[in-house]
Parts: structure tokens; C-alpha cells; sequence
């Protein structure tokens, strides 16, 4: 640690940390071969010595929540996705188990910081020693240990407040004036406002790490003037923290700093294929946790590679923080309709650069049109397209073409549909 | 471990457990001297190298809550009776904190299974690779990691399901299937019956593990008859498990054995001084938790000692359990008394063995009566006795002698007032 980063890890040249994140891709995937069953069977004739640029570590199929909860449902709680060496061993410590909604089942790794929490601490400006109030929930969920076992990895004490009962928090604050909350970004106003009412206002709190929820530019404001700067970190109950902010004055503009010992790719939505930087689309993400390996985890999240290399020293990719959901498929006329078919859409005609499929209602009944973006509206031939729709997806569609670029936002499919009327 | 014991401790010979204890106290006094300096303070004059009897412990004074919590009050949040390694340390793992009812501060010790629980969770029949459902609330008080601490030292896994949501807990459990049940006595039955409705019965649930209620033979005759033999424990926040139950046949009746690495003593309440084996009072245990090392700590808890040794080779001395509060200051006319006075009283006189303080009320007055019990009647000088009573009470009693052994109850204060007419 030094003053102003948690390690050199960070601060490393791009090839560096590429040469190091493709040097030891192809270990992790012979020991998530070996020590898991259900990778063992889908990365059945992959080699993994040639897993050492991103070019063929695209060609991996993108695992998603749904086959996930598929394979957990079968083989229960995790589906063949933990290495043996945890779930079955019953010498060393046990591990703790986690139900997310879904249900999607996660273990927690053994050792310090499992879900690398530590390093987004840090940027945030909180330091060893420091006490913190963490307002995440310790229950079903790893929320609240995520946030513990990288406060106490980096040598800060933690109370376990967990969630409700803001009248006990604040006494509980009170008596041992903590420097840090970590919690959503909304409790932090409900436990500030009733100490204030309490007449007690908790002054010793210096700073917030938040997650888990929308940190609105409003709501950032009002906690810096009432003395408490406020960054967030994006993190998932499988992954842990994937990005986070840095406190580096004008730093927040730059998006969130990927974390290390990741391999952070945005893919189109539905489909396994990456998109180019600056183009919104799912967050895929491999990590390197032996006990847990996720080897293309899509997480269903919205965001984009952002070109800001920011001020801070830290050399890792820059993400835009979530932009939404990236589970895009839906029903048009009872059929379902999934982005993967319009990328498959997409393959068959070399012309269309983007398409978005729009789905609007007329009267009581579904329309859908696919919106094409290509360089020369002669180009494309509608009428193959309109028969290449009616083939794919099983339902008649109309084209529209577009010289002009489509909105970069990550939506393969845009709904119009108004269900409230 | 073996089939029928955590370790070898358990099993040695009373004599050989004497010495280890009574061999390792100077050291812990001298550690907690050095690093506490609360203890320190308290501690001033001792010379720990005397320690290595009973007796000699026997001699310092016991630490009640009303100490601890004015002292955590001026010198938040510990009062100067933790270690100063632990807290002032800002390089290794930070430390979680508790906020017990009162408010009493709670650190968690360094290093596995701080509050000594596996050997509890062996004895009531869990073993390692165990699934268990972790009931106890993880936020606030240290209860629920009290018992993950412990059961993932002994290789179990643990979910942390916490308190309340008994709807999510029966769909969580039916998915990942627990052996074992980890809570309050009373939330078993609600778990059952909740899944029993649901027409998903929880029968993969085989043994519980219970602590921080009643546990009424009924009530586990119940969970019997429903396949979950229930075993108990007797833990606090400050210490950890002091006593449990084993699951050898025919055991219950022989009490709690006394867990390893702690001096169990019973004291008459309100006084340093014990008492004879068998008799009721507060229950003080010697810990050696270098990290939060409580020295003669009060746990306001009434018990005995049982002389049954028991048949499971557990060598440790047995106690039964919880027996009610051992706090019995009371107000009397407005004036606190506290049973401290009474032993002062029955000091002064060597013929009294034992009494007792009587509270009545007389009209809407208070009255007391100290029953004094004496080998003769004759003994004994009353009105020297009704004197010392107005001298240290500040106040006018009588006086009730008994050549009948007094209940062996460990009240010294009988509150015989009806507050409700």
C-alpha cells in the first residue's frame, strides 16, 4: 500500500496486466476442467493452452444466469460450478453458502477478501484502522459479507449493523463513531437524517462506499456537503467487485476502474460475441477464483468500455457503471423473441453494421420492425431481410434503414409496447 | 477427532486440566496486564506468578457488567479491555465489533472459531461436511457468527439465514437441503411447520444445535418425535460457548459439560467468593482469549456445579445450566440493596451459614426479613443482627432464624413483592 494506491498491480502497463491476465487464463481453465464438472462438460474440447490472447478466450460460449440456475436446480446448490475441492472436502474450514434472488446459488471462496473488495476501499480514501458501519445485509445474500471480508482484509474493523432497525444503528454509531458507511446509497440519509433528529449528529462518519443501488448526482452532492464524499463500487454476489470509483479529484467523470485479477469484456447482448470499445453492451466477466471459476459470466448488466484513462495512476480499463439490464428477450405474439436471433439475423447479411429490433403495438396487437444501420440505404435488399425475419424469428416484421448511426445504448430488442394502457 | 470425541482434551484427566489451566493463568494475566489496560488498572498489585490455584484466582476481584459497561462508556468502544494489538493495529485483519443489549461491546477474537463452538457442535453429533442452517441473527449481536465461526472450524457449511423471512428459509433449505438446524429453540418448530404447509417438509434437517432460549423438555420431546434430537448449549456474546450438552445416551440428566480452556467458577452473587459444589450462583469464567482476555468475568447468570461425571468420557466438570439471573440488586423504600450487602452482613457473624433477604410489602410499604440459617438457634443474637441490618442497609428489617437449610436457589435477594396489585 502506498499513499495513493493499494498496490502496483494497478498502476502496472496495459500489456503488463494482459500479458499476466492471458498467462494464467489458461491454468484457471484446467483447474475449472478439473475440479468442476459442469465446466468440465461445457468446455468439453476446448484446449486450454490456446487460451492466451482475448481473441480465443471470445470463443467461449458466454455463461448466463439462466443456464446457471438450469444446472444448480439439478444439482443442487451450485450446479457443478464449484471446484470439488471446496463442496466436497470435509477436512479445513467449511464455506459459507449464499441464495441471491433467482434463486442463483454462490459460495463464498476461501481466504482473505473473496470477492477482492480491498482495492475499491482503498480508492475510495478509506484506510487501515478505519471503523465502518456496514448497513449491508449479512443474511441469505453475501451483501454484507462481501463488504466485511474486504474492510477487515484491509485492516479496518467492522460492525455488522445489517439492515433496518435505524434507531439502534444510530445508537450503536453513536457510541463508537464510525469513520466509513458502506451500504446502499439511500440508508445512508435515513441514518444521517435520524441522528440529526436524534440530536446526536454522526459527524465521525468521513466517508461512504456504496452499491447495490442507483447513487443518483443529487444524492452524491447532498452527502459531500453534509461532509461525507460518497463513491460507489459495482459488484455482483458471484463476481464481487467488478469496478469501482476513485476518489482522485475529477476522477469520477473517467467511469469506474476495473478491478484486477479480471477479465472484463462487453459482449452484444444474447450473444458471445464483443462488441468494440465504447459500444454499450453486456458485461461478461471472467475471474480467476479457483474455488469459484466464472469463465465468461454474463451478468445480465448494461455498460460500455469508456476511453478515459482518468488521472488516478490506475492503468485498468475504465467502465461506464451500470446502464441497465441487458436480458432483453420478450414475447411478441406469444412467440419468444431473444437478441441472439437478431445477431443471428445480423451474420446473413455483411451489409447491416447494427440492427435493433422495435417492438410496438397496434391496436391489440404485436408489430415489430427491425431497424438496420448501414453506409448506403442501396445497399441493403429489404425484401431478403423481411423473409430472413419472417425465417428466424417465425413472425412477419417490417424493415426500416438507417444510413445514420442507432443509438449506442445496448438494446438489440427496444420495446414501444405501453402495458399500461 | 475421533468417533466419539473433538479432541483429546475433552477426555484427560481432571488433575492433568487443573494443571494446564492453572499452568497457562499467570501468562494470560500477565498478557492482559501488558495489553488491556483496563486490566491493568484493575488488575494493579497482583502478582500473577501466585495464580496457579483456585484459591489464588479466587482472590481477584470478579468483573460484573456494570463495570465493564462504564468503562466502555469513557473510553469507547471497549472500555480498555481489549488488547491493544487488537485495536490499535492497523496493519492484519481488522476486527468485527458487537453491540450487545445494554449497550455491551463485543470484539471478535483473531483466528478460527473465536467463541470455542465446534467442540459443542461435535458433541451434539455434527460433523464436518454437515450442511447447516444458521438461524441465529448475523447483525448488531455476534450470535450468528458465533456459531458459523464454530461450525466452519469444524468443516461444516453454513448458511447464514438469519432472522426473520421464514417463507424464504423453507424455500432455501429445500433447495440446498441442511442437515442441521442452528438457532433459537423456538424457530425450529416455526421452520418445520412452515414447510410442512407448504407440502415440502424439511426431513433432511436430522440434528439441531440450539442456544439463547428456553428449551423445554416438551418442546424437544417434540422435535424427537419429528426426527431432530435438539441439543443445547449455554454461550454469551461476551465468552462464547461455556457449556453444552452431549449427545451420548442417557447424558442429559448429567448437565452441560464445561467447554476447554476456560476456568468455570460459581459464586455466591453479588460476592468474589465461591461456593461449594452444588450450590446455586452466578457463574464466573476465566477465559483465555488473549485477544479479549476476561479475567473472573460475571455473567450475571445463575447455575450450580452437578457432581453426575456423566458416562460419554467427557472429564470436564458438568453444570446445569441456566437457573435464572444472578442480578438481584433491588430497591427497597426507594433505597438500592444489593445482595453485595447481605454477604457483608453475614460476614460479621460466624455462626450464620447462609441467608437470605425477604421482601415483602406490608400495605404500600416495603418490608424485609433476613433468614439466617445457624447449626442452634441459640446461636445467633438477634438484635445484633437487626442492628447490622439497619447499619448496612440503611434500613429496618427483621430477622428469621432457620436451623433449616435455606433453598439452594442462589437468591440472596428473595423478591416476594406482587407488582401487579
Amino acid at each position: 500500500m502506498s499513499e495513493t494506491h493499494f498496490d502496483a498491480l494497478e498502476t502496472r502497463s496495459v500489456a503488463e496486466r494482459e500479458k499476466d491476465l492471458f498467462t494464467r487464463l489458461p491454468d484457471l481453465v484446467v483447474s475449472a476442467i478439473a475440479n468442476c464438472p459442469a465446466q468440465a462438460s461445457r468446455l468439453s474440447g476446448i484446449d486450454p493452452k490456446s487460451l492466451t490472447v482475448r481473441e480465443a478466450l471470445a470463443a467461449l460460449p458466454v455463461l448466463r444466469k439462466p443456464e446457471l440456475m438450469e444446472a444448480q436446480k439439478k444439482n443442487p446448490p451450485f450446479g457443478g460450478f464449484v471446484s470439488n475441492k471446496v463442496t466436497e472436502s470435509n477436512t479445513g474450514t467449511g464455506v459459507r453458502l449464499f441464495m441471491s434472488p433467482g434463486p442463483v446459488w454462490e459460495p463464498q471462496a476461501t481466504g482473505p477478501d473473496p470477492w477482492q473488495v480491498a482495492r475499491a476501499m482503498f480508492a475510495a480514501g478509506i484506510r487501515p484502522g478505519d471503523k465502518i458501519h456496514n448497513a449491508f445485509s449479512y443474511h441469505m445474500t453475501p451483501g454484507g459479507f462481501i463488504m466485511d471480508e474486504g474492510a477487515r482484509a484491509l485492516g479496518c474493523h467492522v460492525f455488522p449493523a445489517g439492515v433496518g432497525g435505524t434507531e439502534a444503528q444510530v445508537e450503536a454509531a453513536n457510541f463508537y463513531q464510525p469513520d466509513v458507511y458502506a451500504g446502499t446509497p439511500d440508508f445512508l440519509k435515513v441514518l444521517l437524517d435520524q441522528a440529526e433528529e436524534s440530536g446526536k449528529p454522526l459527524s465521525c462518519i468521513k466517508r461512504g462506499l456504496v452499491s447495490g443501488g442507483a447513487l443518483f448526482p443529487s444524492m452524491r452532492e447532498e452527502y459531500a456537503k453534509r461532509g461525507v464524499p460518497v463513491l460507489q463500487c459495482y459488484a455482483t454476489a458471484d463476481l464481487g467487485v467488478i469496478a469501482y470509483e476513485s476518489a482522485h479529484e475529477g476522477e469520477l467523470q473517467a467511469g469506474m476502474v476495473c478491478n484486477e485479477n479480471l477479465i472484463v469484456e462487453i459482449v452484444r447482448p444474447g450473444t458471445d460475441t464483443p462488441v468494440a470499445d465504447g459500444e454499450v453492451g453486456e458485461l461478461v466477466v471472467t475471474n480467476f477464483n479457483t474455488d469459484y471459476p466464472l469463465i465468461r459470466f454474463g451478468t445480465g448488466d448494461l455498460s460500455a468500455i469508456q476511453a478515459d484513462a482518468g488521472q488516478c495512476g490506475r492503468t485498468n480499463k475504465r467502465i461506464a457503471g451500470w446502464l441497465g439490464r441487458a436480458d432483453q428477450r420478450t414475447k411478441i405474439k406469444g412467440m419468444f423473441v431473444d437478441p441472439k436471433q437478431v445477431d443471428e439475423l445480423v451474420q446473413g447479411f455483411e451489409e447491416i453494421k447494427r440492427a435493433k429490433l422495435h417492438v410496438a403495438r397496434d391496436g391489440s396487437s404485436d408489430t415489430m420492425a427491425l431497424h438496420v444501420e448501414v453506409a448506403q440505404a442501396s445497399d441493403v435488399k429489404v425484401a431478403e431481410v423481411e423473409s430472413a425475419m419472417q425465417k428466424i424469428f417465425n413472425l412477419k416484421g417490417s424493415v426500416v434503414v438507417s444510413t445514420n448511426a442507432l443509438a449506442n445504448d445496448g438494446l438489440v430488442i427496444v420495446d414501444e409496447r405501453d402495458y399500461e394502457s
